[in-house]
């Protein structure tokens, strides 16, 4: 099959970007492993957008001669792009909003390479000097605005979701949006997406003209989660820990929508720094809804965490099945003690630092097949290892589906193997078919399990 | 039935209006005819946005309570709103656009009454008059901006039509916003509403701020029609016949979707203009254009206009089945000829003042059963009273569907009774059967045709 | 002498203009007393700006070749110049303060003509209607803006004051600015510049990008006082009395300069105003002030004031020497108190209706020779009467210094002759000496006065 | 004497502050030599803006009570500021130009300790090193705009003028300000200020809104020179000679008006570096200039210049005396010469990274008494060191006349003794008493000479 391509060249747009010389130079010299080769893979992923393609090795196979370099010109840079796929082009044109993106990412590959990395005053072997890096990431993209009072609601769920929870997740974001919200996401499709397009309108009617629609993606993701252009501000970490940690100290609301393995892993996360016995007293609004043919599915999900992580876990989230408008309010109320919370201690409404996470959780995790066989599922252990544990387990996965390395480590080694104990065993065993049969895994095609569910032996 | 409602007071927000102590008197001063009830009504149709319902005396019955009255505060007016449908509120806050609207209404009510009639300047009874009263009240509501190239596409289309066809007419409009055309239309819901939240999209992803949501209303319409919170650029024309001209001078592309009785008068009245002599050789991209469903439809319509008006007046449109990104592409081609053709002739591209429109055409139609059993559809007549006769008729059954007056007529008189010679009563029969068969001619409930279609005797 | 001129062609900038056949044809429409020969002159004055020439009629003769016509463009319309002054551009380029000051007077030119002037609503013979007339224009030109705290600073002086006294105006302003206020002028040179010069850097320290320098003029006095570019908004009144009422009703704060006959009318214009007793208890902020050279200037003015209309009027003004925070500071306090009133009353801020202007001090005075021989300037008569004929009697002196039909009256019928009793004539001509003296009648030369002062026998 | 002084506390403007916590601890942590002292003192020297004082020690002394201090707050960081000159303050409200500046200190002094130094990206000891920092420093302060034709004119001047070269430098920057250029200085008084507020007044007729008047600064300097608020770009550089490489490769012309030790070093940077053959090439206009009563001191300068440089040296400037039209026509010829060379060469117009800067000039010279002897200004040597060795010397009376740290070293050691040869020496002594005679050297009181010629005796 023939992928019909287009070349371009652009100028930076609303956002002013000015590049040293040792920059552009280090942008230029490209080689397996390069900061050019890295720029170039999610520049294309952001090309990428609207294709129906969740899977960054056929990506990156696809357009293997995509490339994309920088000029310098007496007014400022330029991007010149060669064979870039089509669909970003309108009559020939890119897309405004793509090209905005394509700017994003120039803009963090450079941050994350130069100033972050090899730069002592960030420690990213300490919790510190994570949180510092991630400060520091998102201070630097622009996405952190003082003199505004809270109102970014992070949406979840999954890229390949069903027409009725796709409209439903519009539905919730329009109420949002008619409420002055900002939508926060991972910037792909599906429940990423329809919020935003809901609070789209919601804004239009409201004549909110600077309405919000941050994305947060990483290297990793971007290829097989390609960034609607609806996303106004973009924001590339430099992996899947510290985009996690970005989510919950900028967002001040929080709803899942259903989805599969990523939206799993994004519930283990949150509820492993919520049990976290210092954030106990933090408020901290999370919703899990849908459309009424999704009730089913967050049962399942609250069963396995009552079982898995207990009742104290369960307290954490509300579910409510398919009513917007209170979704819209429950989140609108819990933002405003967060406000409330944070004005009495003083604490930036922007980021929030108060919010302990253990370095475990921030430690970046390589799924390799080895370090899934590693990862131990099992009850007797402390609750925050195991639910940091089951965090990776389903990164894993995430990154067997549709991740460029995780694809081929897949292909060339064959199934990730988890173990754990026959009781977590089952549980996780079952919420995973059930991902399946309901098409959450992949957009397209029949799904093939990247993992095998081991359950561990007594020695 | 209870229908609920919220009171408030608002402020103008955007726009800036001030008035003089003379205007605010006036509008002050109620009682029936007086410029106060017409204001009421207008602003109780912007407030009733969102709710299903196009039945003009409904609706004024419904909330007979509702008022609405000016204060005047040391910085500037405020509305104060009793009774209003609670619709038009977020959680007790009236949506932001709707209060535009009702100040869009204020300047509109106003300058109509107070600049246009009863001043020398506008003789209305003119052809001239007519047309500089309709441009100085587009110049007035800062429609009219000078030094933008064309890109004004006016989108015609029934309030009631299916989900099909709606989600079709989100799709032109898409193209047209990623193409970075505006959209005009009739402002109520349906294909009035669909391109422009089509467009609202695709002006995101082009990162254009300001794409314009231009409706063009008139006050007996409103009140069936409401007023749609995506516009941002609302105008209240005296009458239908100055609305129909404010269409055609002001748009530079032109788009019908399928509807009823009311896409059949613009139709009429469009091809009526162009059929004019003196218009042959000014270029008006006109375009019908459907879901593949519609294609029927379109043919019906096209096979009346031929077989009544030949094939003279086929040829000044074209009809696009199921293919948005065509329709784009044509009516931006056709807005270049525009341009190129004004341009050339130094006319100016923010109103078309060439086109050249019939008194006859201009000239107010009241339809009363009366005036309605006068019109004369019968072939042997020049083509340009035909056409004059269908736009009126199709006008006055536009009345007796949704507009106060005219359901009050056809309450108190029993139907219109429209004549004409055989072959045309049977052409417009079938036309109307259709879209009656179709529920094009009301949103809700079974349809009671308000006319009947009787055969002239030869005498 | 050879003046060098200029050629161009200009778009409008900032504010847009559309106009339509009808004024654009009427404007073009040239012959002594049509609209065209209003608009071409005004309009020189506008650009010989920055000119020392204070003669209407020396500039008409002057620029006799110089010519404005309207060409219309798809995008809008456009100006295009003739032989215009060429101290106008720089390096060949038109200013575009100026520019901006050209397209003003287009649009208040064709106002006054076609909605003021022939329109019924407005009764120009009834105090009213007048009122009415100034608050329309005044809206028209969009001066009058809602939502805004009172901060507009009148200030009055001179266009031929000395070094010394341009300084202090300028501090003064300075210290306006400062404080956040925005200036109001005659817009001529002199003190109408000075303190919008100030108030520039003013508010360039305070970073108040919107600062506004609105000047008022009328097409008599605009030949003779050239608005000066830095003037953001400029206003055409239809006449000396509108302006002088615009002045009043839009001002919130006043401070006279020291000047001549100009500044005389304007003080006893608005002590006219002020003793009317039905404004007895608005706050009305009135400073006379100048650097300590001017103490004895306004000494002499007090004391006619106090002699010919008694203490009463002394009451409502202060006089400070030499103290630019000072003045700042209470015109600060008296806008505060001007402030707490209209709120109080829920009068507007932006144009003050309460105010009671006799029609007397409404009417267009026109200062022909027979006109300024009937003026009765004796004590006993109703004070009112007299102040009314003091205003006029300075209005027709600075008409015969710098107006073009006053001069060329002079020239032809020789000086104005007025007559009063003794008493009154004695302390006019003292004050018009110093005036004389003080070269504050005329910018360059010797002046000659254009008046005699006559002492009326008893009869 | 006592010095009235005030609390505030101020949140940021315009720029938006958002600080870690890490950052914001720094600045807490007082000390002497810490951040918090570097940054105590430029704030005091910002707030000093105003007074009559050139004098660093001295107002360290008179404000030793005077602290700044970061307070954290939901909606953002402020700055609690206490015992500051009460002339930073209108009406007990600091002036928001000056509340601007604090925050631009505060970023710069962030940005230098946390990001600059110890950052291995930067190699100080490298000329590239330092130019790279010097862009980072200015791309910070986001005053290097890409999309930008080349306007920015350098003004270099003394702080100590007379009020006739002050007037001066006023019309010449009206006459740039008309041209639509913007102005760069050292940010202090005298002809540092004049060319800002000329062309603010320029800027306000061409109804330029965003006009340029950026400061380049140094902690050494501030408190000698404070930033004068017109000033809406202030950048702090951390030391003297990466301010005047900041000047160098940022601006697009050059004017010098009359000055004293200060221009002199600046006149000599420059020409060492325009006298690098590798610049030979490099289009760069650079006038000196000042009124009719400055012509003795210009040929002084042209004299000096060519007894000691070289004619090749005096080829790189113009002398204009007394034409601010034709300096600043000059510069607009010599802008666009700029323009063209590095459209051919695309090169950045934001900065100029072509002109070649020996590390000599690059490197800190600390003027101790050691330091100052050891310069060896004699004939017999490489031009280029001679100039950065006469550079160095100008340098060091600067700081020896202002520097709170030169003056120190003055109090304690006596004065610099300057060595050199015969034929330099006196040429020197002969400039400088000059500058003394002029008043150039201080702004009040009579000026007693930090250093001592000295003949370098021939071994």
């Amino acid at each position: 099959m023939e992928y019909p391509v287009h070349d371009t060249q652009i100028a930076p747009l609303g956002r002013l970007e000015v590049l040293s010389r040792t920059e552009a130079a280090k942008l230029l010299d490209s080689g397996h492993g390069s900061l050019h080769e890295l720029y170039r893979n999610c520049s294309l992923a952001v090309l990428n957008t609207g294709n129906e393609l969740d899977d960054a090795k056929e990506l990156l196979e696809r357009y293997s001669d995509f490339d994309i370099r920088i000029i310098q010109r007496p007014r400022g840079i330029k991007l010149d792009i060669s064979n870039a796929p089509a669909t970003a082009f309108v009559d020939g044109r890119l897309i405004v909003g793509i090209q905005e993106h394509l700017f994003s990412v120039l803009r963090d590959v450079i941050y994350m390479h130069e100033e972050i990395r090899g730069n002592p005053r960030f420690d990213l072997d300490e919790s510190e000097g994570i949180t510092d890096a991630v400060f520091h990431i998102l201070r630097n993209a622009s996405v952190l605005r003082p003199r505004t009072d809270p109102k970014i609601v992070v949406c979840w769920g999954g890229h390949s979701i069903n027409r009725q929870e796709y409209e439903y997740t519009k539905h919730v974001g329009y109420q949002l949006g008619l409420r002055g919200l900002d939508i926060c996401t991972g910037c792909g499709p599906g429940a990423m997406k329809g919020p935003m397009k809901g609070a789209a309108i919601g804004h239009a009617k409201q004549r909110i003209g600077k309405g919000r629609y941050i994305g947060f993606t990483e290297p990793g993701i971007i290829a097989g989660e390609s960034p609607n252009p609806i996303v106004n501000e973009l924001v590339i970490l430099p992996d899947v820990e510290k985009r996690l940690e970005a989510f919950i100290r900028f967002g001040h609301g929080f709803v899942v929508f259903p989805g599969g393995a990523g939206t799993a892993e994004e519930i283990f996360y949150v509820l492993g720094v919520l049990l976290n016995p210092k954030n106990a007293d933090l408020p901290f609004p999370l919703i899990f809804t849908g459309p009424k043919s999704a009730e089913d599915y967050f049962m399942q999900i609250d069963q396995f965490i009552g079982e898995v992580l207990g009742v104290e876990a369960q307290r954490r989230y509300k579910i409510i099945i398919d009513d917007p408008v209170l979704v819209a309010q429950e989140i609108q109320a819990g933002i405003k003690t967060v406000r409330d919370y944070r004005k009495q201690n003083r604490d930036a409404y922007y980021f929030d630092s108060q919010l302990k996470i253990e370095h475990e959780m921030q430690r970046p995790f390589h799924p390799t097949h080895d370090n899934m066989r590693k990862l131990k599922l099992h009850l007797d252990q402390p609750k925050h290892t195991l639910i940091a544990n089951l965090r990776r387990a389903f990164s894993g996965i995430v990154a067997g589906n549709i991740k460029d390395a995780g694809i081929r480590a897949i292909e060339k080694h064959g199934k990730f193997e988890i173990y754990g104990d026959e009781m977590v065993m089952q549980k996780m065993d079952a919420l995973l078919s059930a991902f399946v049969e309901q098409h959450r895994m992949k957009l397209t095609g029949r799904y093939e399990p990247c993992y095998r569910i081991m359950v561990e032996q007594d020695e």
